[in-house]
């Protein structure tokens, strides 16, 4: 083991081949559980384009003063010493922010990490979480690995969800969870608050929002936080707060559901150069989510565009993303083809002929829409 | 929300109750699972001491290069992009470090979560875990989480495993997963390698070391890697690499186990400051691990101290901690009110009259041990 400078690597290495058969024969392995064997890992593929529009990350690194600040902050930590396990200052930031008690807070590594939990402390074997497909995808996910049956709340044409239809699911399913993406990924469209409401009231669940994208919407649903006991909203750190690296998200709720997540937790479960962050982000708040409004502008003049282009429909979206159904074979692979990474819902159930755009910079849009029509045989759109 | 210097908040706030009956009653809550309805959540007392010696971590702060390259890196991060899914270059460096393939190596945020995903693998409802008692206590939590039975392995008087109780253990309770931490926490000792492999031999388990203090102990169990096809070991960079703040933990194992994890784990479990500490750690390896010599010493001389107080009776460790049994009462409350935090092990089944004192400086050790002499009424011992 040498010392001295680091030593460099590429910045990504080709990954494992998915399934390994070389050199252990099946039949001296230990079977994976079940109702894993035939499962493909979540997640999109992780390919090199000169334009990545696939992952709805902002394009927009945070400001140099996050930063600094947060380089300053680490160099001051006891890295030695296990992190706060309450993660007291980064929840107090948050409540700060918020106008709630601090013991309505609650973060975890994504609020993936915090889905999971949910699932772990309401949901399991016996239990039911009521979601919605197009929904999003980590959440059947997350419903096989805590085995929480999950269940299916239908969305109408328009990937809109009406109060006859989530009543009845509720009665139908009784499910224990109902978790909803506001707005939903990756259609972009926010589920109308009376169906929140409705949910609520038609049921005895714990309703979680996942309003990951919620600042690049028209409203949110954190007045319903006062009006509705079995409310949890989940939120991140990666859109708005320009932070997917970091893996931070946090949820807003009832003090009990913060209590019975304590007893799912894994102890010491967030890092404190994580909480670190997270409290740099929230205390330098105005700058690091000063490029929401060029986000939302770009996004309406990309959906614009694209809107022009032959067989091209757009969704509304509430989100830093667009839902875009073309009716073409191979856009997906086209549009790598021309440097444009999107991501390919073309084969997903209700999501036939739909590829997802990231909403980036001018020119990133700019790219997309050439490329788009460029593959259509199409003239430059306008705007 | 304002911007410029960061605010000042305490370092650790005082945590909420830990079961709120304020505001929600209980008949509006969503009510947790059955299982987890009696459950404290697990976790050492976080309280100020003088003299901590209750968490197993090693005194001395990383060196000042390690906290200068990590600051460096962290500064090149693109912080706004998702983080490596499959944490390439840290499991580049580790298996660098072992000499494995990299296919061979995995990482989460802390031993914990690898654990954790182990057992939602290879465990969950209607299978079962085979662990010790005592034993790491973070297992029978995770089993639990998990919905995975939990049997037990009995130690002996001395805290160790012999060949024939493995044998009739894993004949009597079938497990698919033999989770031992070896050294075993809280005693120090390491299950002897034959019954290891007695272990593997006699089952169709996937044997599972957590070697979270191995670098502190006479040997360890990589042999085994090339010898046991059934055998995964995790480690931390915690103890030994000094980064228990940082929440990193690893696996080695067989290429098909690495294969499964990818489909229980979260998209982006990984953060991308964390996978760059582990980075710089590995390539800083010989100046971060650089304490370990000391604490080994130091553990020698104050298990020497402390045998020579009336009444004690120390363990042999292979840790950076020692199990203390002091024929007396009240010992971690004598202790903390002289200003030394140990872990309190007296109530514990199989460990009563127990605590656990973790090594820290030689200044440290000399108030554990005179706070315990004091407590005792008893003159300082010598070395």
């Amino acid at each position: 083991m040498r010392s001295g400078r680091p030593r460099i690597y590429p910045r990504t290495l080709v990954p494992p081949p998915s399934v390994s058969t070389r050199r252990t024969p099946v039949s001296e392995r230990v079977p994976v559980r079940e109702d894993l064997a035939a499962v493909q890992p979540y997640g999109a593929p992780q390919v090199d384009a000169p334009v990545r529009l696939n992952t709805n990350e902002t394009p927009y690194p945070p400001p140099p003063s996050f930063v600094a600040n947060l380089r300053e902050r680490i160099g001051t930590l006891d890295l030695h010493r296990y992190p706060d396990r309450e993660h007291g200052m980064l929840r107090a930031a948050l409540a700060h922010r918020f106008g709630l008690g601090y013991d309505r807070v609650w973060a975890a590594n994504g609020s993936n990490e915090i889905l999971a939990q949910l699932h772990q402390a309401y949901g399991g074997p016996g239990r039911t979480v009521l979601g919605t497909r197009p929904g999003f995808a980590a959440l059947p996910t997350i419903a096989r690995t805590t085995a929480t049956a999950h269940a299916e709340l239908p969305l109408d044409d328009a990937y809109r969800v009406d109060v006859d239809t989530a009543v009845e699911a509720v009665t139908a399913h009784r499910p224990h969870l109902v978790c909803l993406a506001r707005p939903n990924n990756p259609t972009g469209v926010s589920v109308a608050l009376e169906v929140v409401r409705a949910l609520h009231d038609a049921s005895e669940a714990l309703i979680v929002l996942d309003e990951a994208y919620a600042e690049f919407a028209a409203d949110d649903a954190l007045p319903l936080l006062g009006e509705l006991p079995r409310l949890v909203i989940t939120r991140t750190f990666s859109k708005a707060f320009r932070l997917a690296g970091v893996r931070l998200g946090y949820l807003l709720g009832p003090e009990w559901v913060v209590d019975d997540l304590h007893k799912v937790r894994l102890p010491y479960h967030l890092d404190a150069m994580t909480q670190t962050a997270g409290v740099v982000a929230c205390e330098l708040a105005d700058e690091v989510t000063g490029h929401i409004g060029a986000i939302v502008a770009e996004r309406e003049r990309l959906a614009g565009r694209l809107r022009q282009l032959p067989g091209v429909t757009v969704s509304p979206s509430d989100a830093n993303f667009l839902l875009v159904h073309v009716a073409a074979d191979g856009v997906f692979d086209g549009l790598l083809a021309r440097g444009v990474l999107v991501r390919d819902f073309s084969s997903a159930p209700g999501l036939q002929g739909c590829v997802r755009i990231t909403v980036g910079t001018a020119e990133e849009c700019d790219a997309a829409v050439a490329a788009l029509a460029d593959l259509l045989g199409s003239e430059l759109p306008e705007g």
